[in-house]
């Protein structure tokens, strides 16, 4: 098969993307007021993404000429690339967002399924403008490289770093502005949650923009091309040792992907709900039918360029360990299920009480996953292999157009309720978008299970991948240099988790001085009379992210590096370590998190006395412990071991 | 040297011991009342000691059958020998402790000296009975099995098995009661803490005994015969590899423990204080004068013994990172210091705060600890080998005589205050006690240190003598089922910690309803005019931590068995993995706990408002929080990793 298809795919994408884009952008915004707050919002948003890629292009140079210098030049140019496309997919997600929300929330205003349609275009935006990116990127390089596999890795890498960077400060600027925003305004001046009065209230909006669209478009970005890298990269061992069918191994990925995309398109007209139809059905009828139209692909490409269907099964195995993942997240995670229920019932004793079993339901929901993968890593490597393990993460992610379009959705329905609140519409309205909202929580699940799961296999891959690239057959754990890196390693992500909370907490104090400073200085903002300054909260949340996410950011890239030039063996320990803990403590903070926020609306719904009690104050504190370990520590420790591991199979030959 | 002197060291401790035992059953107990509690507190104890170990015997006699069957005959003796020492240990320091504690109270009355030399003393009677119980049975085992080590590993097995379950199920105990005492009496009844009112009082002090003395003489007698063991096993290959040295490599660890004893004993003479004196130091002086009298000693046995000094220095860069490790815990853990400073500012914010900011300082604590123990790993292991690494735990714990005197001088003292708070004695005294308690917090860092870093050595020395043993000397992180190994090892510790602390709510939630139905049902217990039913609240603890003990001790025994059988080399990923994230959780939640603790008390000590305040409100959260944290799921954590490699180690035939 012509390798053209590749790029010639993500350009599809790419288009398919466009044209979804012009229609929702025919779409009226609704009210001048309406327009003012959108405006206003991606103003916001948009000042923080130049800021940060500003400050990053410092990073990418600086590491662009390490690479240009100890590697080669071509590595260079396709970790550029991948910063490049990196910050284009968040770019082009933020840029979807803030044009869907204020239509969504107009579009609420005739109907669910008008509604429904807007918001979840504009997730498929995003989903297509990340897999179009990834292929066209991995496609380009692949052919101006000649297939030369060691230099596409310099674009995971530049993905990666990018992702690590825009997940961490964009889960801090989110996280503070919501906490400073709630904590004074709701809490201390009695105003509901996005009202205009409250000066953080663009901030929080902005913040939903930053964080969950943006550091999450970077996020899937990352994961998607570091799936399809990994097994490309595997896959030459394999062209080298079969040429009979050779090259093949390395392409198959990337075809596997492509097809993909096709599915994804396929998949996103059938998410279609009537008045009153269930909405996640809707939503999950779309990501089945993607799944499930890969899934005939890929066999049909498995089929044709290997001749081996034992990679297939491979593939399959990925596919299903993603959806159980799924439903085990959303089994610890789901107000209807018995753990959410039970953190309620505690909090009936206290916020003590509330902290212990939320992190007892976090640590105890690790071990269904856990045993998950590892029948995974079992049967992809009985079927192919290293090779195989890295095809089952290839699986999962070959769907994240659709996913990701699911995922996305859901803060653009947020957004859309808090521009509705904002703009003081009808409160049906609200209640629209709040539908929305929660269906889009349920069927997320798949998308985080597909997250957890992908980045544990793809870590691997990756880690097998280098061990190859630093000819390291023997990292033997009776070696205490193993031992030592596998210490190192595993404290990493402890390390990572506590900086990254504590920023959060450092950003939030700042933000709660300057508005509980606004309301104090400022007559009239209560009274409506005079507009607070939105803009200075802002430029606080903005200033307090991009510096804080420097340490983790940094941490990340040059451990791997200086323990790498002391002792090979011990990197590989190192990244064993850290995807062992890593992995457990993603699951941990992101499971224990979302169990807090839904035992707190499970209270809210009127359950243990409702809202206004002690039960619910305790389940708040639960939500807002929750908020840095689920937005911004668990997702970014996702990246980060994938980042530690792709740094080192881009530096192996330093290591030899 | 006579292979005669190790049990009879162990024997001089044991008389040593009886000696001081005497002096203080012949002390004064007090008033009426004070005798009258101290004998409810003692039969509280004994009964739940005696429903365990009637209990634990099941376990220990179907083990041990198993044993015999599977292995041999000699292994499960030792097995038996070790459970019923590690019994001991706990049972004799019970007893010293529940027979000191009104004793310390009366001569609480006469002045601090005479205070400290009642409380001390007993603990040191705990300390000694720890280190004789554990060289007589090594000792009379290596002469009854001539030497055979293979069949001494047993020793440990029985002696980490019982430390689990003890450290468990006192850790349930001791929490359930005292958050139940406290959450009804103080906050709901509004009562003093160990107020006779309070029907869980008697329940609370015989938590104390149970979880602080009896739970910690399991922990620390494990810790001490484990840490010799892995030596002893990894000194059998040296002796093969070099016939001029042979056994003495063998029983060079035993030796030093003995010279450790000698230390102790001498150390216990400089624990003296005048009134008005600084009672950490003193405390301080007899530890460091036990220390630097081991190194000496040590120094000479290494030369006449082995004749290659590397050995001691290995021994003394033990002792330095247990000290040092000891100093980074006290930093991140005592109210003088930025860590737990800064916790206490940020109550001021709230409960959520306060969580966030406890569970970031815990998280950062692992940090050092973790580069202390990868450089002894590094130095140690340079300098002699993987046995170098054991001897660096040997050297840590041959100091256990006068740590754990340390140690358990705390909860005698904390108990004596209670009884005075219970007997209605004047303030003053309790004031004596509360600085005798406050004084040993301080020293007991380098106890935790010593726990710390020794568990960490000594699991890896176990590790390597079981790949020895199962003649792995290629546990590959390439290979996948040492990754399937390593993902399920490290996610055990999470598991585990989950578990002990849903158990502790469990147990804590039935001791709230009972002491509420006691506050309702049985008239005029407020006025003092009836007495509470305190046995009653004695008897949902002891069924409690009984019942909840089971699952989280079999998992330890099982897990590694049946991983075991499928794959050795798995068996070895799991290891690893649980090696990782065990000292990483326990170091975590120990620290945080602790800090935690010492927020509250900082507060209370007047800072950001004082007691009664709302940033107060916030600290008693986090120290809740930290309780099951520090004293259930923590130093559990630090057994569960030892405990399932000497189950490896043990059953290591049967994986070939």
């Amino acid at each position: 098969m012509s390798i053209y298809i590749i790029p010639i795919a993500g350009i599809i994408a790419l288009i398919f993307a466009f044209i979804l884009r012009s229609k929702i952008s025919k779409e009226d915004m609704g009210t001048e007021k309406m327009k003012e707050l959108t405006k206003a919002i991606n103003e916001g948003a948009m000042a923080f993404l130049n800021t940060e890629y500003r400050n990053l292009s410092i990073f990418v140079i600086i590491v662009a000429i390490i690479i240009s210098i100890f590697l080669n030049i071509q590595t260079a140019v396709a970790f550029v690339t991948g910063a490049i496309f990196s910050a284009l997919a968040g770019y082009f997600g933020m840029q979807i967002a803030t044009l869907s929300n204020s239509r969504t929330t107009n579009a609420a205003r005739s109907g669910m399924n008008e509604a429904l349609q807007i918001s979840f275009s504009g997730g498929a935006v995003m989903g297509m403008s990340v897999v179009g990116l990834g292929l066209l990127g991995l496609g380009g390089l692949y052919i101006l490289f000649d297939g030369n596999v060691e230099y596409i890795r310099g674009f995971a890498f530049g993905a990666s770093s990018i992702a690590l960077f825009a997940r961490v400060g964009g889960g801090i600027y989110t996280k503070a502005a919501d906490v400073g925003a709630d904590l004074v305004g709701k809490v201390e001046a009695g105003i509901p949650e996005d009202d205009p009065r409250n000066p953080g209230a663009i901030a929080d909006n902005v913040g939903d923009n930053v964080g969950d669209v943006a550091g999450m478009g970077a996020d899937l970005f990352e994961s998607y091309v570091g799936s399809i890298v990994a097994a490309m990269a595997l896959g030459v061992s394999l062209a080298d040792a079969n040429p009979a069918i050779g090259v093949n191994f390395v392409v198959l990925p990337m075809f596997i992907a492509a097809a993909g995309i096709v599915a994804a398109i396929i998949g996103t007209r059938f998410v279609k709900a009537k008045e009153g139809a269930n909405l996640s059905a809707a939503l999950e009828r779309g990501t089945l039918v993607s799944a499930g139209l890969t899934l005939v692909f890929a066999y049909f490409l498995t089929d044709y360029l290997i001749g081996q269907l034992g990679y297939f099964w491979a593939i399959l195995a990925g596919l299903i360990a993603g959806v159980l993942i799924g439903r085990i997240t959303e089994y610890y995670t789901s107000d209807h299920k018995p753990p959410v229920q039970h953190i309620a019932d505690q909090s009936q004793t206290g916020a003590a009480t509330n902290i212990i079993s939320g992190l007892a339901v976090g640590m105890k929901s690790t071990t269904l996953p856990i045993i998950v993968i590892t029948i995974t890593i079992f049967i992809a490597f009985k079927l192919g292999g290293l090779y195989g393990i890295a095809l089952a993460a290839v699986g999962m992610l070959s769907t994240t157009g659709i996913t990701l379009a699911v995922d996305a959705y859901g803060p653009i329905a947020d957004n859309a309720g808090g521009i509705a609140e904002m703009a003081e519409l009808d409160p049906n309205v609200r209640e629209v978008t709040d539908q929305l909202d929660a269906a889009g929580n349920t069927t997320a699940a798949i998308g985080k299970g597909f997250a957890i799961g992908s980045a544990a296999l793809t870590s691997l891959a990756l880690f097998s991948a280098f061990t190859e690239a630093a000819d390291l057959q023997n990292i033997v754990l009776t070696n205490p240099k193993v031992i030592i890196g596998l210490f190192i390693g595993a404290m990493l992500p402890f390390l990572f988790a506590s900086i990254t909370m504590e920023a959060v907490g450092k950003a939030a104090f700042e933000m709660i001085s300057e508005i509980r400073r606004q309301f104090k200085e400022i007559p009239g903002i209560m009274e409506g009379e005079n507009k607070p300054e939105y803009a200075r909260c802002v430029d606080i949340s903005t200033a307090a992210a991009l510096r804080e996410m420097i340490l983790p950011g940094s941490l990340a890239v040059i451990t791997p590096i200086v323990i790498g030039l002391w002792s090979a063996e011990a990197l590989g320990g190192l990244l064993a370590g850290a995807l062992a803990t890593g992995v457990l403590m993603a699951i941990m903070m992101s499971n224990a998190g979302g169990a807090w926020d839904n035992a707190k609306k499970y209270v809210e719904a009127g359950n243990f006395g409702g809202k206004g009690t002690e039960t619910h104050d305790a389940t708040v504190v639960g939500d807002t412990v929750g908020d840095p370990f689920k937005d911004t520590s668990g997702p970014a420790l996702n990246i980060l071991i994938k980042l530690m591991t792709i740094v080192s199979l881009v530096f192996a030959p330093l290591f030899g």
